[in-house]
């Protein structure tokens, strides 16, 4: 049956691009989700690397007709096990698709095939230098179909926002294999129920993305790194609002235990350059002008001194923002073998505070310490449960639930940019009702009827 | 039969709160369409004004029993008869729910029942003077939770886009009458499919939202409007990309025919500043600093006049600028009696000169003129067919149909911010293929397996 099937694939895309032999798939059966919970599918899977829509279209109505899965897949960076087959499926790599198509500067627009990859779009903004694409994941490997599909964030979303707010068109082949355009190049557009939205952050579940337009901004003539250290965190908390109050706003504001600064800065062979204090802040900042940067600054120095900042450095050469961005970077890098989860979640920025506070509390009945780095503007904790001797702790699922009802306490999710995928599907009731997760599996079932498309992600 | 349904929807809310006299009933069978296409249902309708989530929710729950339509209602001040109810149903107004909640200056949010409108959560901000929310469809009385329904946009979406860009969370009683909160005070959240986003835009036919939170910004501390004058509409319309491409992004880009503009002038009691030239922009500015906005303006002026520009008009005074929106704001008003149809189209913003000359084309073609205003950096322009002796012209069907196939050959949207509606879902197919309508009705089923909310809008 399998090599029939592998046989019919053959004809479709050529024989070139499908197989079935385990040295070439293996690499596609994960994700980037920690060692320790990452899914590992022992089935016998399939992998095709079609080169069109077209191509995609066929595959997907030959998937119908014998109604096998077809698990769409992209750079395999992401960490929610959403491109992870969990059935003998056929795995569609994107790969081929990676084309930057049009960069169109009277719009504002870049559009490339879903395949292409951040590093593949930021290269090739790079060689006009005037356009600026702000999403960042963290991994340039990301492709940029994922990035829609994930709804990917990163660290500056405080003043740009996250994938969503960039996409402006997609061209999607449907579980069914009509090939649709979604969206336009527009800025408005309330024609029929959105399904470009309904698309995005859908992890492969409703269609598969062949081409992406996305909006991009002119860039700034100025940037700066602000480091502004603390003696505690709810002092670094409370100071964020009142900076965004003020009408600053900067690319982004990240939050860091200074231990772990420390030793991100020391596994990369330098220091961390702030001593005083235990906590910091960490400000990108960027204008139009030298003068709009250096008031931003001081203004942000200003209010963080009222909230008993401790010190403030600037970093304004290319070099040393770097620098400080490399150690952000790497901040998880150090301790990456000891950590059995990274946790995603998101509460209302004014509640970051207090959540910190039970989740250190709650770290403490359990006898473990929980490190955090964050995108703390944007409410957004990535906390980490630490591993006990190589392994998970026994308390690691009552753990985790508990963070999981702390965050949703407050208003909160249970992921706020790396997504539902596979890892956290059974957790969907603890923050949906019933209702809703039926609603769920109606829209699914409105855009995928048989149910191939990446099965047992976000819903079942 | 009816005066059972009567009085049993009295027990739910109260004798006060239902009527069917038709003399109470006739201000809610209609919306601000124009009159020549305004639908006017005959048939006998029940007003009911609950005030509470839970009492909706026991409407929706005994609507569902019987199977009777339920059309939920904002201001009324929609203008694609989206709440206009079609058969004998419940009109639901949600005037009572009008309460402002919460002004959270911490996380830059407000929180309002659906029932509140434009005005009272504007007043609201007024009080506090460091807050700013930039949505404006024109109309004040539009009320909130219509707002999310029909995803509003108006001038102010260059910088700070539409409502979709706003909504963080709704509470909504969905057609089973189930009360679920969507969302919260996040900036990133990932769990499951974006029921969030389904909601904005669906027009009262996926549930009736009753709380909203959105997002606020800082003031900016000064405000300026720029008049720039040209003597034909692609010189105008070439520099918009220009200038933002510069990394400048007024709030607002208004583009204004001038016999348009001087007649708005005369209406209102003054005089249209401008003289040279035939059509003008006007640029809404902020800025933190008045340097900030000086150096925006120069910019401006100096692109525009890259491209012929013959004049510019700076008006800074609160005074001078409020004549300038005012004359823009009653752009429609003294020709209003001779317009049969404001169309709402878009297109790539770079295609707007292009689409204008075709436009103009077309319009020769049927020997009548098609006066325009627009938001131009959106590519969303309005465009007025005439009325023939006070009648809608015997062309058009047929001429609004060539005008939507214009706009959809350059990649645009028969509708940009006035939503699909009731009079726009017939030339749904222009715009979709047969598949995606598909989707949205099952969709739609996912969400009111009856069909009780809202029948006959967007789709059937």
């Amino acid at each position: 049956m399998k090599n029939k099937i592998v046989e019919n694939l053959k004809k479709i895309i050529g024989s070139d691009w499908v197989t079935n032999e385990f040295s070439q798939i293996q690499n596609y059966l994960t994700d980037e989700t920690e060692a320790l919970i990452r899914l590992h599918p022992e089935e016998d899977c399939i992998l095709v690397k079609p080169s069109s829509p077209e191509e995609i279209s066929s595959i997907l109505k030959y998937a119908n007709s014998i109604l096998m899965p077809v698990v769409p897949r992209g750079g395999g960076t992401g960490v929610c096990g959403g491109a992870v087959p969990i059935k003998s499926s056929i795995i569609l790599s994107l790969e081929r698709l990676n084309k930057i198509i049009e960069l169109d500067e009277k719009n504002l627009m870049i559009t490339v095939e879903a395949g292409a990859t951040l590093a593949d779009l930021l290269e090739s903004l790079n060689k006009q230098d005037n356009l600026f694409f702000p999403i960042h994941p963290g991994d340039e490997g990301a492709q940029i179909g994922g990035m829609v599909m994930e709804n990917a964030g990163g660290t500056k979303a405080v003043k740009h926002g996250i994938m969503r707010n960039h996409v402006k068109s997609l061209e999607v082949v449907l579980p069914t294999g009509e090939i649709v355009t979604l969206g336009g190049k527009l800025i408005k557009n309330n024609m029929g129920y959105d399904l470009l939205h309904m698309m995005i952050g859908s992890e492969g579940t409703l269609g598969i993305i062949t081409k992406v337009t996305l909006k991009l901004y002119a860039k700034s003539d100025y940037t700066g790194t602000l480091l502004v250290s603390f003696d505690n965190r709810r002092d670094a908390c409370d100071s964020v609002p009142k900076i965004l109050q003020e009408g600053i706003t900067p690319l982004a504001v990240e939050y860091m235990d200074r231990p772990i600064s420390k030793k991100a800065a020391e596994h990369l062979g330098t220091t961390w350059p702030a001593d005083k204090g235990s906590v910091d802040l960490m400000f990108m900042l960027d204008g139009k002008t030298e003068d709009e940067l250096y008031s931003s600054s001081e203004k942000i120095v200003e209010i963080c001194e009222q909230h008993n900042a401790v010190d403030s450095i600037i970093a304004e050469s290319s070099k040393e923002q770097k620098k400080l961005l490399d150690i952000r970077s790497n901040a998880y890098t150090p301790f990456k073998d000891h950590v059995a989860d990274g946790l995603d979640m998101a509460v209302p920025p004014s509640s970051v505070p207090d959540f910190f506070d039970d989740i250190t509390s709650l770290a403490e009945k359990y006898n473990t310490s929980i490190p955090a780095v964050g995108h703390i503007a944007d409410g957004n904790i990535h906390n980490f449960i630490l591993s006990v001797n190589g392994k998970l702790p026994s308390y690691y699922e009552e753990f985790k639930q508990e963070m999981y009802k702390i965050a949703l306490k407050y208003g909160g999710t249970i992921t706020a940019e790396h997504g539902t995928g596979k890892t956290r599907k059974k957790y969907m009731p603890l923050q949906f009702t019933k209702r809703e997760i039926e609603i769920m599996k109606g829209i699914k079932k409105a855009f995928d009827p048989n149910g191939i498309l990446n099965p047992g992600t976000i819903i079942d």
